[in-house]
């Protein structure tokens, strides 16, 4: 058996990621994939790595071509603004999972934060995937705000971001000669992904406790993939304490590894892990997880395949097992 | 059916990727890994993303442990010099594959350029794998010098490397102040990897023909993996008449793609292809050939577990598919 | 007339930028440089770049070859716990300034922050120059703690810097190929700068405030230089307002810039020059304070070369104009 | 006395660092600056690293503001195609150093060469600057070319450049995500400065010999700033014969330093030098040339300030002294 899968917006980052580790999946098999400015190219042309099913040619993305080609479960990767009208054409029975912003917190949709509520996950029809920014911030967080182990507030996160979770485009910005070599801060107090992890972060929130208040600042790093998110929170749990929430939180679930040491993102390189640690100053009242993951495995396309096993009835590591580059 | 597989300098570069490619092999099991100054450690606190097999314990290689472990199959990967009394200890029936510059061209052993002589190699039970260089080098010229299409001097290769290449260690040489924002030449004249190309150039030439006259020089750049082989030589044949003697000497190997533009290094990142362009002249009796691999790949650990699939009468590319890194 | 200057650690990061700005200023002639490891060799052997004053040998140091060589001014930049003892032998008459971290802190000593208290600096003879991050950190907080602006705590730093920060040597741990496409947190509540900080800040609080409490995180990139401090405190003054205190405080000073966006470290790439921003949430109570420094010239030698010429009697900015590289 | 300077195209790489290095002259005054994409813009905004001069604003260019704004000498780095045109309406008093490819090889217009030719540029006032990769390969081969030690044919010349010898612009073809971890060989036989190097190098051989036959091939790799040229030539020249021939050459020329291993870009980070070694093996008849330089500096606005330099009469190292970074 071989589920039919279609990848919209192959040309970008994160589609180019889903056709990467659909290439190597024992169940998945492309069938259609679209891209806009490399519309009318061979997939081999684009992609000179990807072997067997280098036949397909890159079409325009329409909605009728889903239905038509018989397909299992669509992965969409489109640019913020551009998947809700589209999307809204492809018949219920064809699987979706959203990659861009579109539909997250929207009704209809889960989203798709695979290993918190896997479950959930497992009955959906439609996925909306968590920014990579806030999966790496929840991921590390859920467990403190889930045990009651933090204060609401202030909740602070620091995240550093490889250029590739600025998508492609964006030209002399993300140039090598003006990131190569640099580091900034940027969108601070108002970055789209700070609603969105305030609001993972209250699902989580044991019933009656006030909502998180999260201020969150994102930078990018000179480096191509990877996210590593510091988070302070307030509380007088012990370093032990934490892990041992976070490995009661995490019982069960494939990708999820928490570490003594902080960790660092290569480990997680081209791979769907999540490196999570915990310190803490019981004296200061102070707790600092850290957590690291590939901005486009499990930030993007790894946790996208996860959701697409649970949402298949796979196990959810199907495809996604193959071990970080070291180095 | 699973076969043993030990690795001895699992904490080097080489080995490490040997057990990256072993960790996600469907046939392989690896029951022993050794290491020289990560003994006593346990695998996955070495290697923080390798999962189901981190239970092992990484030892101090003794030849003993090979034979008593029921080892099917060795990778070793130790500095030069320091292989040939310990292996030559193995018993005979564990299959040995020595990615270290020992036993190239030493008698007894096969070396284990894959793509050029695979019926040699699944015969064989001692393999020594090429330096990565050489890799990059004799898989673009081989067609031609095969076909003589080139003269059989001067040849001329100037060859650009990542520096995970050197190696681990090395101090503040390969530190990464140092080596970023920087390029050089170095080994003129005197590489020990300009004999081996020679030497693998000459087996491959029409009997009666002259000895090849190689020229080679290495250059370190401020990346992690990745060789790109420029290829000077002298002859009338045109790229077409060049990559179609490619696409032939090539018939029915799984991991050579002629592309027809200059290649890309990234087009090879974590995987164990390579790719091959041809440009001429003509007019100028000039012929550049480019090749691109991961240095780690196809110029260490995938080759050479490319030729322990050969030599245990797998498939070739068994456990090699993973497509590569993008971006 | 010119000053005569010693560079003692001269091979290292720090004393060879402290090199690289003694050759192009104006009123400082090297006359003396030692260092450990290149001991023996020709200046223009170790720094190909460094012209006229080539012709100095590197000495080993010692500090009778000091007073016996008739030097004005000596910049020592020795491994933590080195330099106590040889510098107490220097005769008082020589002006020293220590990079390293022995004397921060120590009586007799003025901790160097140039920008904070540059008369204090003008009258002394031995100067403890201020660590890499406590620069950057307590460059952007001074002018909110000084104007009573933020509460004495929580003081949260989250510092990102580039790998030179952590000196020569260190092996494969700073080696290109694992330090590039990595980034990691490090020295959770214990990093040897976040007293320093602490104490540098205090000394900048009104009279009668509680002492500042100040939680500090320092990040290693995968960038050669460059700080970036990203500072979060809880107040209620807008963005404006921390501005205005910012440029109040720095009224004066040549080499500190108050911007409007957060700046990038790429700005001060091989200056002396601070870039801090603002940001503020009063609603939210909360500010965020932005500083970029190159760690090698303010956070280093720049800074030194700064206080020397404080400590000579001349324009602070003498010999450090040279604006910074882009790309 | 000071010069009146205008830069056109400073908002490009190339006219960033005439910027930069005008901005630290001592007889230079920048009083116009004109830029496509910047224009309106503060130079002080665009440049947040630049002092004293970042009161003006950058214009768009029209000749006519040249002669009005009494300008002594301008520099122009405009996109290829783009300064035939305005250039010749500038008035013949005002000196034109052309950094664009232009006017290389026109008549009425010095190629500038400063290191080959001073004598030449100081009589001009029209000034061709050359190609980056020119600079760096002529330099190398230059000396061997006039001393007769090489055969006309083959000359064959590999370079490396890092990126920012493709100027700013280019979308993600340059993007940081694309870049890193990559090199790529490109206009194989047909890259614009294969004639001007043959050209060049015409220019230098002994009356009465065959014309130089050149064949480059240029390299991206991932770093900002450099060029690397390693020359493979045929003769029989011991390396010492070469180093002696490249010595009587540049004798009296401040900027070029032959060494006897072959050197790296990073020694001529941010600066005007080129460094050269030679190596040889006269049993295989075969020498190669090694150069390194800053594509910004020797290979484009350090050379035209040394141009400028020798235009006006002063000595060519006039504010050009600046070591380069290191680390």
């Amino acid at each position: 058996m071989s589920i039919r899968i279609g990848i919209v917006g192959v040309s970008g980052y994160g589609g180019g990621e889903v056709l990467r580790l659909c290439a190597a999946h024992p169940e998945f098999r492309v069938v259609y994939v679209a891209g806009e400015g490399s519309a009318g190219q061979k997939l081999s042309t684009r992609f000179p790595g990807i072997g067997e099913i280098g036949g397909l040619t890159i079409e325009k993305f329409h909605p009728d071509a889903v239905a038509a080609g018989n397909i299992d479960l669509l992965f969409a990767s489109l640019p913020t603004g551009q998947s809700a009208e589209p999307l809204a054409k492809i018949p219920q029975r064809v699987k979706i999972i959203d990659i861009g912003g579109d539909h997250r917190f929207v009704e209809g949709w889960t989203y798709g934060l695979a290993d918190a509520w896997p479950e959930k996950i497992r009955q959906s029809t439609r996925i909306a995937n968590p920014g990579c920014y806030s999966v790496a911030a929840i991921s590390a967080l859920a467990p403190l705000v889930a045990a009651g182990l933090i204060a609401p507030a202030p909740i602070i996160i620091d995240a550093k971001s490889g250029v590739s979770g600025a998508g492609r485009g964006g030209g002399s910005t993300f140039g090598f000669a003006e990131v190569n070599e640099d580091v900034c801060a940027y969108g601070l107090f108002k970055h789209a992904q700070q609603p969105e992890i305030t609001k993972g972060l209250a699902r989580l929130s044991p019933a009656g406790s006030a909502a998180p208040s999260v201020l969150f600042t994102p930078h990018l790093i000179p480096m191509t993939r990877g996210i590593l998110a510091t988070c302070y929170a307030t509380g007088s749990a012990t370093a032990d304490a934490c892990a041992t929430a976070a490995r009661d939180f995490y019982a069960g679930r494939s990708f999820v590894r928490i570490v003594d040491d902080p960790p660092h993102t290569k480990w997680a390189l081209g791979t769907n892990l999540v490196f999570i640690s915990y310190a803490a100053d019981p004296a200061r009242n102070s707790i600092i997880a850290v957590s690291a993951i590939d901005n486009l495995g499990k930030g993007a396309a790894g946790q996208a395949v996860q959701n697409a096993n649970l949402m298949c009835g796979l196990p959810e590591s199907t495809g996604l097992l193959a071990a970080p580059l070291w180095p």
